[in-house]
């Protein structure tokens, strides 16, 4: 059975992370059988996406303007910068409705086996950010994971030569959580940095 | 954070069955910045798709012409008809190269939960194609599932007015599997069909 565009819809589903042979066919099957409208809306949109979606000229992350809509807000703390992987990260950072600083999206992090060395995520541009002068404190607030200890570890580095304080977000026990349940480093750090 | 066309994209890649709010996002920006050509590339696949591919007028599987490439092949046994309900299942009947005769593909199966009822799997056309005089046989090959199951009695009970062979595929033990570790119904069905 050669039908080439059902085929290179299910080649072009596996584009998508986490997308194998099986589920691009499942998509592309549930797609073209109960949903077709559906799909021609994820084409436009996509086609939207690509063509409006660039990045903040001051934080890097996702918008549709020159500068994202945490940039623009003059009501924001300047003398705070978070500087965080992804847009989603920001967004999680947003949600706890506790900093009212600015941001710098790295739009990645450090990972030298794919490929991924400093200029990928813009350390330059993080730099010229940082040495504007209303810039007191950077908070690294990278992931705890290895990838993201080493993009803090390489930020800090970066930013030691300035007059800034450079902070990390606090390891420690998770709110809620009962020592018994915690993994041994997490509590290891919490003792070490505890108040 | 307003970014319309970020949240349109987000909000069309859940159309994507197993594809919640999580996930979407992730694609979106997996998309937006590490591989905008696989973005385009997949709209335009999906509007190529929609466009160009359509049922067989007779076996109602996925085509991009009037006949499928299996229906518009005269070398294959014109006896035999076997009913399946998705393309899917279609392909892995072929897998096997032990079925030389046509399909008919539901494009379904039966669930009245899902508002899925006997006109949304071409119950009608099923029966119109098993009645052209070079049918002598109609294998049902649905899942073994409820679902499936209740296909198979539905399909079953439309063909019985007919002077027709309805077979069902056998149940058993799957090839290479130790009985130990086979379930019991698997175990009596094989035991009730035994030969």
């Amino acid at each position: 059975m050669a039908e080439p565009a059902l085929d290179a819809l299910v080649e072009a589903l596996r584009s998508l992370p986490g997308v194998g042979e099986k589920s691009a066919r499942r998509m592309a099957l549930h797609l073209l059988q109960h949903d077709r409208p559906g799909a021609q809306r994820l084409a436009l949109s996509l086609q939207a996406a690509v063509a409006t979606v660039r990045h903040c000229v001051r934080c890097h992350t996702f918008t549709e303007s020159e500068l994202c809509g945490i940039c623009a807000d003059p009501q924001r703390d300047a003398r705070l910068l978070c500087v965080v992987e992804t847009p989603a990260d920001q967004a999680a950072m947003e949600r706890t409705g506790s900093y009212a600083g600015y941001y710098f999206v790295l739009m990645g992090r450090l990972s030298p086996l794919d490929g991924v060395g400093v200029h990928d995520i813009g350390l330059r541009e993080l730099l010229a950010r940082s040495c504007q002068p209303e810039v007191e404190e950077v908070i690294v607030a990278t992931n705890f994971t290895a990838e993201g200890e080493a993009t803090a570890h390489a930020v800090s580095e970066a930013l030691k030569a300035r007059d800034l304080r450079v902070t990390r977000l606090a390891r420690g026990v998770p709110v809620g959580s009962e020592l018994e349940y915690v993994d041994l480093g997490t509590i290891a750090h919490a003792l070490v940095d505890r108040r």
